[in-house]
């Protein structure tokens, strides 16, 4: 499915403000500025400038918070996008109520004890912002995240994505997706109507144990996309090539 | 959410000729003539006469199949189909390949044999068509089975049906539906698109062991309809009395 652009010259505003240069741009304007993010339950609050708001929002990392202050302004980071900017791109530190600080592994293990699945959805969204995918919160949709090519406001998002486990640790965890065909169904069918693609992230722990970040390194990652094969589409046309019949669990890579 | 007819007069037409009358007419028409199915895979082959494809198309059993024999017509009905005529109805016949007779016992074992979660499954079924639902296939929604209130030709299909375990036995079968909120979300979503509610049957074994049909009888059943909630509607109009807040996840009785 080709990425849908919201209108003309989108695609060609993306191309001149790649989102690898956007994201250098937040790297080097949070780091100057000595940011530091407050922990506050399922994520960090940050005290931004109005430089930084503009390049958190290009960026599309969390949302701006509506507070009665009037001269100070908020954004909301999800944990695994705070933990991004903490840990993958370095240039935020962030402190608990007390103010005390919190190390990258502290902030770790504070993510997993409140949210157990945090390893496995933080390798998926690493993986994908790592590719310079922007990748947003998918509960709309019933996935755990959404990706974009770039900003949301020029392109619509062009995958649904899921995290699963894969591997030896597959049968230990009861809770995952796409177990049954029902579900499979079901998700391909509402992917189709929102014109998004459904793209599973495997994530393999490889037996480490996710009591450290330095698991992530451990942890292999496979993508697959998974779509319906429509044999109409494959019918001999006139004047046009036949085309390959495809599976209908068509693994395809998605990288960028 | 009301039913949606599929045009004027369908309502009328439905309310004299009720789907109860039309599953009678199928019974002792079945019964009359000593219809014997052919089991073959995961269906039973029916030979019908002319008046027999009338009423079975009427109370929508099974689907007709295209044969290249000229006199003689057939229908295929499902697993839980003929195990409903044949046992709940007790109208059906069923024979091997041999033209061995098959009890509904034998029925039973054989069903559950190639499909394992059968009973739950034919629990549903038949909770739903003892009630005068029409139950057809629900794959197409990514669920196990859709209800209609009266013939797909009169009215669309009310609910998207998902049969699951509940009580002691939901945390040692792994492979159900519903079991995080990702997968909540799509499919309730998925269903509002199309214009179902999702109607979940929870099927409490209570400990009785699926080896024969007459477990049926110890299984109990609890019926949950799952909708989104949307705030905006809950808001005080003008002139309207301020309607109750209602929970996300409402429990409402589906029966007739």
């Amino acid at each position: 499915m080709a990425p849908r652009w919201k209108g003309r010259g989108c695609e060609a505003k993306a191309l001149v403000d790649p989102m690898s240069m956007i994201i250098h741009q937040l790297q080097r304007s949070l780091s100057e500025s000595n940011s530091c993010g407050l922990l506050s339950g399922h994520s960090v609050l940050l005290e931004v400038t109005a430089e930084q708001i503009q390049v958190l929002n290009r960026s599309c990392f969390g949302r701006p918070v509506i507070t009665a202050e009037k001269n100070t302004l908020w954004f909301q980071l999800g944990l695994e996008e705070a933990f991004y900017l903490c840990h993958s791109l370095n240039c935020l530190t962030v402190k608990d109520s007390n103010d005390g600080p919190v190390s990258p592994p502290e902030l770790w293990n504070y993510a997993v004890s409140v949210k157990p699945e945090f390893p496995i959805l933080y390798k998926a969204y690493s993986h994908l912002r790592a590719k310079n995918w922007v990748v947003r919160p998918g509960s709309q949709y019933g996935v755990d995240f959404v990706a974009y090519r770039h900003h949301p406001a020029l392109v619509h998002s062009e995958y649904a994505v899921l995290a699963l486990l894969h591997g030896d640790d597959e049968s230990s965890e009861s809770n995952g997706r796409l177990r049954v065909w029902s579900d499979i169904l079901c998700t391909v069918r509402l992917c189709g109507s929102v014109a998004k693609t459904l793209l599973v992230i495997y994530i393999n722990r490889n037996g480490h144990d996710p009591s450290s970040p330095g698991c992530l390194d451990g942890y292999t990652v496979q993508e697959r996309t998974i779509r319906r094969w429509n044999p109409e589409q494959c019918r001999e046309g006139e004047g046009q090539p036949l085309p390959q019949p495809r599976p209908q669990l068509s693994a395809e890579n998605a990288s960028t």
